[in-house]
């Protein structure tokens, strides 16, 4: 039994795991791998997914899912083309790489961006807060959990302006109001499916509205939305699984119900490095992220020993980005409160050796 | 038992899809769905697709391999921008849908495009010959197979400009002069592997030589190469199946074994329609794809009975592209020439019952 904290591509259910593995073998007498896209057994599998996106986030009515490629590397580009308009000024929120890279796309494709609020002054171990929003933008992004960094917005951001978010890390682990975005968008290998697809979430006020001179056919989310998310090949197996997944998580009570898992797995994480003296958290307060929480040991002296319990735990992917140091445990979705319970014992014992 | 005459995402060989199921449940103690990019497992795997394209294609040095996403549709970008030079003029020869797509992209990204060789005039039912190909241009591109018409290049395009070619639906089906090529892309969907992967085949000469004053990091071929094909989390999944995949065609003699049996497959076909009273090819002679048969009935009048013949038969896929009508048996690696003779067996059937 392998308890996986690993940040991305991650930890899914067993039985979506399951399930998938049989559709590669067998789905109506072929394998899921070499059904035509255009099929009916594809594009019902294409509509379910859709459905799913917005069953479980209660999407209003005027939005589009799309399934896209490329991550949120590309996604930074594709929100970017597809929300200028007159001002070619954006104004972005920097709470870290993410953010950073999220920033740079917006610049390569010709807008004046504002960073009007950052943390990079402390290592983005928080999220900004007291910041004026500049008038006159096209959009304000942000990212609302860091997985690097292990931040996460507790709430909307409050602007008047088009707001755009990557919600690579946090989608579908709890509620969220997406009438109060133009764009939401989300690579899918965290608490979605497997690494391959990108989920947009778009208002349909935003399609075909783009002042871009520069607008290849991939990155015009008109076009996407104009086919149904099947402008070409989409990626099928990615798109399956998230289905498969979406259905498991509404099987299991939703998005409220995730919150409330996820919401007694980061206490139990968060008060046991808060009382445990052998470990400090990264970042205080209300900050803190529900899915990654990152964490030092006080003394390196004891990080073999730390090291050695967790591995023969059967833990893995614990180990923090070169960025922060020390620990991060990843707790998406599928991480069972008994993973936590597993870390949070080492932790105990850990201290009691001590 | 079904036949799979799809033209894609079409047919693989059964043992890939076994296999590609056991590693979404199992790959060592995890699913390969929730390993990390960043693993040991996952980049090993990641350098043993590349090896193997390598290995299979006899890619020379100076080259490098890389497994993007987005498509063919997204590679029309990528190449033109990756190509882009002094004069910002491109040459493209016009076979079809796909070729049109990618004329669109390079206008659209600031080629001046001189569609130097076309085959409109007859709905793209031949390979342009006896053309002239422009000087001073950035790049010649051309479709070495156009699966919707069903005819196919039997040569490397002869030229002294720098040569890119979209290879999505032959790719793996014979051999190939890599040398010849700065930029070979594919869609995976085809003879390689599972949709969601896009291969490159990239001349390094090309790499950071853009002119072009629009370059989104992801777009850019240098960024991939420099960072191994990991420049953001690659479509795991994808990767691994082809990797699979590509281990088979090399077990089964390589792409010289599987263009013997390509061949085969396609001279059985084709002696059938051309002899049976019943049948028309939508192509002749030599621009005839081995991989996308288009044929039509003579006389709509059996087309009832011929089509529940072969659906009875179990195959499917066989429907035309409305862009050609009739039918369309694409004949992938994976397809037997077993699949093949159930096919003409019942065109022989139909012959006998009329």
């Amino acid at each position: 039994m392998k308890h996986n904290f690993g940040a991305g591509p991650c930890i899914l259910p067993q039985t979506v795991f399951k399930q998938a593995a049989d559709a590669v073998v067998d789905i109506n007498g072929l394998s899921l791998l070499e059904i035509s896209h255009r099929s009916t057994d594809f594009v019902q599998i294409m509509e379910e997914a859709q459905d799913l996106v917005k069953k479980a986030l209660n999407v209003p009515s005027g939005y589009t899912v799309l399934f896209l490629q490329g991550g949120a590397s590309l996604a930074f580009t594709i929100a970017a083309l597809n929300m200028m308009r007159n001002s070619k000024k954006a104004g972005y929120i920097n709470t870290g790489t993410w953010a950073k890279g999220a920033i740079n796309e917006a610049k390569a494709v010709g807008f004046d961006v504002n960073v009007f609020a950052s943390s990079e002054d402390q290592n983005f171990n928080y999220i900004p807060k007291n910041y004026t929003i500049p008038s006159d933008l096209d959009f304000v992004h942000y990212t609302s959990n860091n997985t690097i960094f292990g931040t996460q917005f507790r709430e909307t951001i409050q602007t008047n302006a088009p707001l755009v978010c990557d919600m690579s890390s946090d989608i579908f682990s709890q509620k969220i109001d997406v009438s109060k975005y133009d764009i939401i968008y989300a690579g899918a290998q965290k608490n979605l499916g497997p690494a391959g697809a990108t989920l947009f979430i778009v208002k349909n006020d935003v399609l075909g509205k783009s002042t871009s001179p520069f607008m290849p056919k991939y990155l015009n989310l008109k076009n996407h939305a104009d086919k149904g998310s099947m402008l070409n090949t989409p990626p099928v197996f990615s798109i399956y699984t998230s289905m498969l997944n979406l259905r498991n998580l509404i099987a299991n009570g939703g998005v409220d119900a995730a919150a409330e898992r996820n919401q007694a797995k980061a206490n139990l994480l968060y008060n046991e490095i808060d009382n445990n003296p052998l470990f400090k958290a990264a970042v205080q307060g209300e900050d803190r992220s529900l899915m990654n929480v990152t964490f030092l040991l006080n003394d390196d002296a004891h990080k073999e020993s730390f090291d050695t319990l967790w591995n023969d735990a059967g833990i893995v992917g614990l180990k923090g980005h070169r960025s922060v140091g020390g620990y991060r445990a990843s707790m998406y979705n599928a991480l069972t409160i008994d993973s936590v319970k597993v870390l949070t014992d080492i932790m105990k014992e850990l201290k009691n050796r001590n």
